[in-house]
């Protein structure tokens, strides 16, 4: 079996959003800023900069306005804004996101969950925002949760995830997410499911969300790059979680992504040094480890100094 | 492309091997025979119990005589012994070990700095093992250390280890291991060098040794399942580790595998509900967290009550 490498993959820094989203401690706004400043010199060309939901149900992320306001804004990065509903769209446009993302979950019982209403109020819901951004230049982006398995239900029927698929379609997104919210997709199931919507959605507009949950983000990042996906979530230093798999680590690490990615000969265009020296640190913005990996150990280009002793053997 | 899951996976479990090896907290013997007596109970056909090196090189597995007798065998299991030498493999005989397991780097200065010696002079070695060992009705597997990269040299060519693949194959070993020391392989590499190993040597007789050093090792073992391969060793909690890379993982985590085994449809013959009750016990008795994910998260089937308050939505 010959695996192409050559094609381009492109990563969605999520740290600002994914990552920040349930961190106990608060990260000023001037940090906020930084850190996406820092982004986007580090070459992504998307960066999930903030969400805009209540204040009350995420309060990490109160200050999306001044976020949004505040970036060094670099040409050709698409700065994206979560947004639940209407209200979150209106206040991301004004704010000046690029483009929105819309969220909800094939399970129903994670929708009401998490959205607090069942899954066709949700679509309803994003059929306003459809509209209303229709009159600015704004992109749409439609996430599935749960694509790969719902913590309370178990596994998804991969013919419901193909119905939202379409749903949203017809609603007008310009790109899907599937999103394994809980990292429990694996590498079978991924090219299983990538291949089956691909045949509705083009590669340049499919993302595929992965956490590290189960210790499989990685593995299946390149069975959905061998099925043709080619954009992809992933957050610095790993941050990220779930509140309901405490303990298990979060989002799959930019770092380590990138770092397998130039191993193996992808290009995404991103700065690894530049990335290992931000991602070195956030344990001092953020008060603990981060689970990333190639950070702790360094590249394999980082050499080590031979023991003294092998000289007087 | 569609990849067939339908072989088995063969998992060494190495954890009392090269897990506690480094470990800083004195393992007693006791706990050491109830920790592989129980691995014999979950299901795996081979397990690396010990080693017989110096006790003042490796303190920690000093006890492998009481260990090799004090343990429960289990019909059909394999107890492996690892050995630097002559001396190493008298003892390990005498102690009832079935297979012994001699390790060389490929790297001169990685073989330098772990064995004291050079490569040739390993391999002189190993041919006294050999002659010894042919006297016994014992098994012979050849490691070969930095196989994939060295910490001091960088990367190892692959021709390379190709010779010392064959060297073995000369010497009579029976086994090949291929080991990633320091977690430096990567998927495309792995592919290629088993594709070629396995011109030289038998699929029932090469392992893979991978570490998650840099967040690849089950990449890396997906990498060479698809190539052909079918034997893995990997630990228990992940447990390992690198003196050369303070603060990075060891070994795959053996629940880990096994769970992506069980996800996609690979059987391994192993109890992963056993296999996670003893992980679980480990930080008690070492004193520390392990990386393994799947104990901490819980298996995809093991589901969260959903909250309260979706049944008033």
């Amino acid at each position: 079996m010959i695996v192409d490498y050559s094609d381009p993959l492109i990563v969605q820094e999520v740290c600002p959003r994914d990552g920040l989203q349930i961190e106990p401690t608060w990260v000023e706004t001037a940090d906020k800023i930084t850190l996406i400043d820092q982004l986007s010199l580090a070459g992504f060309s998307r960066i999930e900069a903030g969400s805009f939901v209540s204040p009350k149900a995420i309060p990490a992320l109160r200050d999306g306005e001044q976020v949004f306001q505040g970036i060094r804004r670099r040409g050709g990065v698409i700065y994206v804004a979560l947004i639940p509903n209407l209200k979150g769209a209106r206040r991301a446009v004004a704010s000046g996101a690029d483009e929105l993302n819309l969220v909800m979950s094939a399970s129903q019982t994670h929708n009401l969950a998490n959205m607090r209403m069942r899954c066709e109020a949700s679509l309803a819901a994003f059929g306003e925002v459809v509209s209303f951004a229709s009159e600015y230049p704004v992109g749409l982006n439609g996430s599935i949760a749960t694509t790969f398995g719902c913590p309370f239900e178990g596994r998804i029927d991969e013919d419901r995830v193909l119905q939202l698929v379409d749903a949203y379609l017809e609603l007008g997104m310009d790109g899907i997410t599937l999103a394994d919210t809980t990292g429990m997709a694996n590498p079978r199931q991924v090219r299983r499911l990538v291949n089956r919507v691909l045949q509705r959605v083009l590669v340049s507009d499919l993302t595929l969300h992965f956490h590290n949950t189960r210790g499989l983000g990685l593995c299946n990042v390149l069975a959905a790059y061998e099925a043709g996906a080619r954009r992809f979530d992933a957050a610095l230093g790993g941050l990220g979680g779930c509140p309901f798999a405490p303990g298990a680590s979060g989002n799959i690490c930019t770092e380590d992504l990138v770092n397998l990615c130039e191993e193996v000969g992808i290009p995404t265009g991103i700065d690894l040094p530049h990335l290992l020296q931000m991602s070195r640190q956030l344990p001092t913005l953020l008060g603990h480890e981060l689970p990333g990996q190639v950070a702790k150990a360094g590249r394999n280009s980082d050499l080590h100094p031979p023991p003294a002793y092998i000289a007087t053997l």
